[in-house]
């Protein structure tokens, strides 16, 4: 397989993320990027605007995806989630490497053996969180003698509060009502437990922002079979009130699957309810967005020491000159770092690498860290002793 | 007709409010009461327990209705608001005097010159509001030298607070979806206006309940043909955080009467918004309710005085003794006060009545608050002048 210069590089679907990780990648003048969509409206817009490669296809048969791959050294997924997985399995399947941003439902673990007999690395949950959070907690817990907590708070959000729900969906508005139902995982003194989701509601201020609203979330994912850290939780970040507007909706029975009788007919609340909202929460080319995240490992660095708190924040805002969304930036920067780190040899790992996997390597982390901070992704990164700043 | 002692009435509905009229006209051992409802439930349980004379008839068709009151001297209307128009017209056909709380959408001024010709005296709209808050203005109305504003903030909500919704319908809940979406007439200035359902939002402060919130609702009805007064308005009394969650609703779509396409199916979104809510609205038999009004009237008694408003402030509660809830406490007993004003002559007019009407003869409105009063409802009246507590 062609390595660094000269690697040929798919992008699988030409959406907001797919184009800024092909943009940054043409950018670096060393790979050949083709991006491979079934709009022809996208993909002309990338071949006239930014001279990118296209392929029209529509992927939605694994065939097709194994097609699609088969010449090249590397493939990105920036597909959407329900179509993640089988196209992660086509693209283990032929033996390429893969930095999936898709986030599908499914557990990538189930493809670890096939993805190790083929020699492939693919790194799943590439994003900001599930992301850059687990590259973090990777990192330290390789460099602590010991992690007792992690904790997560993350959000993509309009910079206009346009009302009544103030939020608009820079992912998939099915899965925002997902996130609000979904009951959340996380572990607590060692004990994997489950929480309501949009429960333990508590306030968090960010510069320049003001205060968010931070709820429970099921948002874990891998870090609740990677890492042996006996306190980790993960909290979504919302102007204040959607927490209450989101469990009105939830309480009164509109995100119910179940169908209800109306009239004559069966209908599943929840189908109805995605179809009204979904208009509410469309991303416009107008709407403008940040990112907000903090995240904090506590433990311990070498044993018999007083135990510590790292705390990173990350503020990120829509980029006017490029036109390129915060969650864009935040997700799609992210998959080129790691893209990079595969292509010059860095990393290296065959089978599953969720990103705890990536941070754990201090030159890969740096990486990253590095490549996003050369993007204007830079985190806020304050230590202090647990002790001292108790609330 | 029979008058007075002997007097045959017959209440349509035996639901909540039928059924407090008929036990409060019963006890006055002067007349002879039936119940007509299609539930032999309801029926069984008005006879063996307060052996009142039933008749069991489902009243869905005109004909029906007028068969059933051929014999009598009085009509209670006390049906849904759907049947209560051509109900009231088959009452007015037979020639027969109504007290009605149907709260019917029809103008029922259109039945006008028909209950002329028929000698018919039918008073409708008679509850709390539209209904003691007409007969308040029209008594005002008569008295003073002019009125300059009348002001009517109403609510029936019950006792316990339960989450989301902290609310529980005591009248039909496609009419609170309707309250919440039809545009509010009032009069501004000398001039009819429309506002949007839920503006002007305010708190208002009640004794042993705490702050109520207040919006405007197209409540005012008969006042804005009958009445010249330069101001008037009504308002809606919830618990604080309804008119957000109603606002939320109808904003984004869910009352919406145009059908959405949902999968293969066209759905109209109010439809399932009701079957959902109603479950969560609905009144049980273990709900406890109150009543809050306040009605304002300002003018000037005496040509040359200074200003002066009089405040009419209500708090009724459900009577755990009888089990009787506040709405059909309030609702039943005005419309059996009136009932005794026409059964012995005292108030009499041909035509349709809406309440102002007979709120304008005092010995009428002093004989309703009576009656009221002598069964626990009372009204805290005060008198200041508008300048000296202006807010």
């Amino acid at each position: 397989m062609e390595k660094g210069k000269g690697m040929n590089i798919i992008v699988l679907g030409g959406g907001r993320v797919g184009t800024a990780v092909a943009l940054d990648l043409e950018r670096d003048g060393e790979y050949g990027v083709t991006v491979v969509d079934q709009s022809e409206k996208i993909l002309e817009k990338l071949h006239e605007h930014h001279g990118i490669a296209t392929l029209q296809v529509h992927l939605d048969d694994p065939r097709k995806v194994k097609r699609v791959v088969r010449r090249c050294d590397l493939v990105i997924g920036a597909l959407p989630g329900s179509m993640g997985f089988a196209t992660l399995q086509a693209v283990v399947a032929e033996g390429k490497n893969i930095v999936d941003s898709s986030f599908c439902p499914e557990d990538p673990f189930l493809l670890d053996s096939v993805a190790k007999e083929a020699k492939v690395t693919a790194v799943v949950d590439c994003g900001v969180a599930p992301g850059l959070s687990n590259m973090i907690l990777g990192h330290h817990d390789a460099m602590m003698a010991r992690v007792d907590r992690f904790e997560c708070a993350v959000g993509g959000l309009p910079v206009e509060r346009m009302p009544p729900w103030e939020y608009k969906a820079s992912f998939s508005p099915a899965d925002v009502i997902e996130v609000c139902t979904r009951p959340a995982r996380f572990v607590e003194d060692g004990t994997h437990t489950t929480r309501p989701a949009l429960s333990d509601a508590e306030l968090i201020e960010f510069p320049s922002i003001g205060r968010l609203e931070a709820f429970n979330t099921d948002g874990l994912r891998t870090l609740l079979t990677t890492m042996s850290v006996p306190n980790m939780k993960e909290k979504t970040l919302r102007y204040p009130g959607h927490i209450q507007k989101m469990a009105l909706l939830r309480d009164s029975g509109f995100f119910d699957s179940e169908p209800v009788k109306v009239g004559s007919a069966m209908v599943v609340p929840r189908e109805l309810t995605s179809k009204l909202l979904f208009a509410h929460w469309e991303l416009s080319h107008e709407d403008r967005d940040f990112t907000a995240m903090r995240v904090d490992v506590e433990g311990v660095e070498e044993a018999g020491q007083e135990p510590v708190r790292y705390r990173y924040e990350l503020l990120d805002q829509y980029d006017e000159a490029t036109n390129t969304t915060s969650m864009a930036r935040t997700t799609g920067y992210t998959c080129s770092a790691v893209t990079r780190l595969i292509g010059n040899g860095t990393y290296e790992h065959h089978g599953i690498s969720p990103p705890e996997f990536i941070g754990r390597e201090a030159k890969c982390f740096e990486s990253v860290m590095t490549d996003l901070a050369a993007r204007g992704i830079v985190f806020d990164k304050t230590k202090s002793l647990v002790k001292g700043d108790e609330e």
